[in-house]
């Protein structure tokens, strides 16, 4: 029996690095495996709780999508979608939200920095939180357990929300029997946090990031901006310490990692590692960006196969929502 | 151009004497006037909040459908539909809850009580809360302004669901231009407000209710029940005082009202008043008693009406979701 894994990107800005390292690359690595039945999807009504610029949103969502294709996933080997083409996740989202205690919404994290923020300005405490973020896991959790899904790849911050789909999960399954798969989180290894630009944790609330797809020109001087420490060029530097090569060995086949790692303990000025990169990085997502650009100048191309995908999503979707329905007698 | 006016019941016990002379009385003498166009519904999805037994949800919610059209709603003259049978409701929902303040939750009544209720039993604030309770006027509001609704009945303690619904629609469309309508709420009259056997409001919660389609005996048993002075019987009686006398004149016609003020004025034992009242009741009653017995024994019959109804609400909130979710960037 396959294993159903399901991820979701939200709109917040251009696709990164981090992005891609984090959660995109080893998603596509998990979808080409024969065990797994891939559930990826675009989480635009997530990304509703921030972006209310219309043009904004639209170009977001597609940005995700057309990353997702360039790279690679196949939409005939996976269940591809957009989030607000599946009607059925809402629905599912209130009834869930009848099994959540407000208790445990309050001790969810994004709303809990929201608060610490707020009290730090001085604030209300729920100054500028809508609903929409308030009930934030409860809608992912009905985004989860829609589609049985067994696995969740997540980062550690979002371990939370998986706990809380199998919280609501067992108070289903508890009330009316047993419906609902419990799923499981893979928590992405610590390897794969990217650094960003200044040696924090790349992410887009630090303006510190290199988006995925950026333009050659642009993306050497992003590259050329990689905080790095001020060793002479011929001193031997440790591969396993530096940002510029955490990028490299991602983008790297096993005997370039090898022969880099041998150059970093030799001795290589950090403009040359730099530049390695950059040739690197150009080379492998030269075709993807090709693609990139391709997709993004034609909307409709992506429309089709979000479309396709909905189709797909909805026809398991919507008979499982019947029959939860059908148990909580409606 | 015809006024929509929206009004919904929830599931939360038999339909008795006080749903009926507050709400669906008035709503079905609206319905038959030329003006207003009637969306009613049966708010079964708002019922989840308490209710988590299926059989329960399934007699109350067919018991709401068959009240309405056992007292003649005509479903061809109205769009008549279950919650859970409209989806748009719930996509609609989560798009609002990203325009609602949490702080605005905070001060909804049905939450505020319940913090009460919890405060006063020494209890954490939210002990018992659920979700689908704090957000519960985010779904009524989907409800609202889903379908352009010009006009809501409701009671005093019910008029701040449908300003959070203006200050939602009104939060839209500054954002995204205009869009909803705003709409207005119709306070029911301070007189239409029934009081039960025990003198308190009738409600189910205050378990002083008449069943309104009780079997006779049960409701002469009921009538009987009925709170009153101790005047002596030939000591003339204020009608505008007596419990007896406001349920009476709701199923009078105007010369039998004037009759019995008359017979209040000069004298009328308690006794008689009460029997004048069963006997009235039940011959008033007793065509719609007997069609709701006989709906409620062919569920599949109300299943037909309730999906013809539910396809016409759909007919007209699909449409207007589309274009929500365009103006949004969707």
């Amino acid at each position: 029996m396959k294993k159903t894994v399901l991820t979701g990107i939200k709109p917040t800005g251009q696709i990164h690095l981090g992005n891609y390292i984090g959660s995109i690359k080893p998603a596509l690595a998990l979808a080409e495996e024969k065990d797994y039945n891939p559930v990826y999807f675009v989480a635009d009504y997530h990304g509703l709780t921030k972006i209310h610029d219309p043009l904004e949103m639209k170009q977001l969502s597609y940005g995700i999508a057309a990353t997702w294709i360039a790279l690679g996933l196949n939409p005939e080997k996976s269940i591809f979608y957009r989030q607000s083409d599946v009607p059925e996740i809402f629905e599912l989202s209130w009834i869930l939200s009848c099994f959540a205690a407000k208790g445990l919404m309050n001790r969810a994290h994004a709303y809990k920095d929201a608060v610490e923020k707020n009290k730090a300005a001085g604030k209300d405490i729920d100054d500028g939180v809508n609903m929409g973020l308030f009930t934030y896991s409860v809608l992912m959790s009905a985004d989860i357990l829609l589609f049985n899904t067994d696995l969740v790849p997540v980062g550690k911050d979002q371990l939370q929300h998986v706990e809380i789909a199998r919280d609501l999960a067992e108070a289903f399954n508890k009330n009316y029997g047993e419906t609902f798969k419990l799923p499981e989180a893979i928590i992405e290894k610590e390897s794969s946090i990217l650094l960003g630009l200044d040696g924090r944790k790349m992410s887009k609330s630090y303006n510190n990031t290199i988006p995925l797809f950026e333009e050659p020109k642009k993306l050497r001087k992003l590259i050329n901006k990689i905080k790095t420490d001020s060793l002479p060029p011929e001193t031997p530097k440790n591969p396993d310490e530096s940002i510029i090569f955490s990028i490299y060995k991602e983008f790297a086949d096993q005997s370039e990692v090898k022969a880099m790692r041998e150059q970093y303990e030799k001795g290589i000025s950090w403009g040359d590692a730099k530049h390695a990169l950059f040739e690197l990085m150009n080379t492998r997502l030269e075709e993807p960006r090709e693609k990139y650009k391709e997709l993004m100048a034609s909307p409709h191309k992506l429309d089709e196969i979000l479309a396709y995908g909905a189709e797909k999503a909805r026809a398991k979707a919507s008979g499982f929502l019947k029959e939860i329905k059908g148990k909580a007698g409606f």
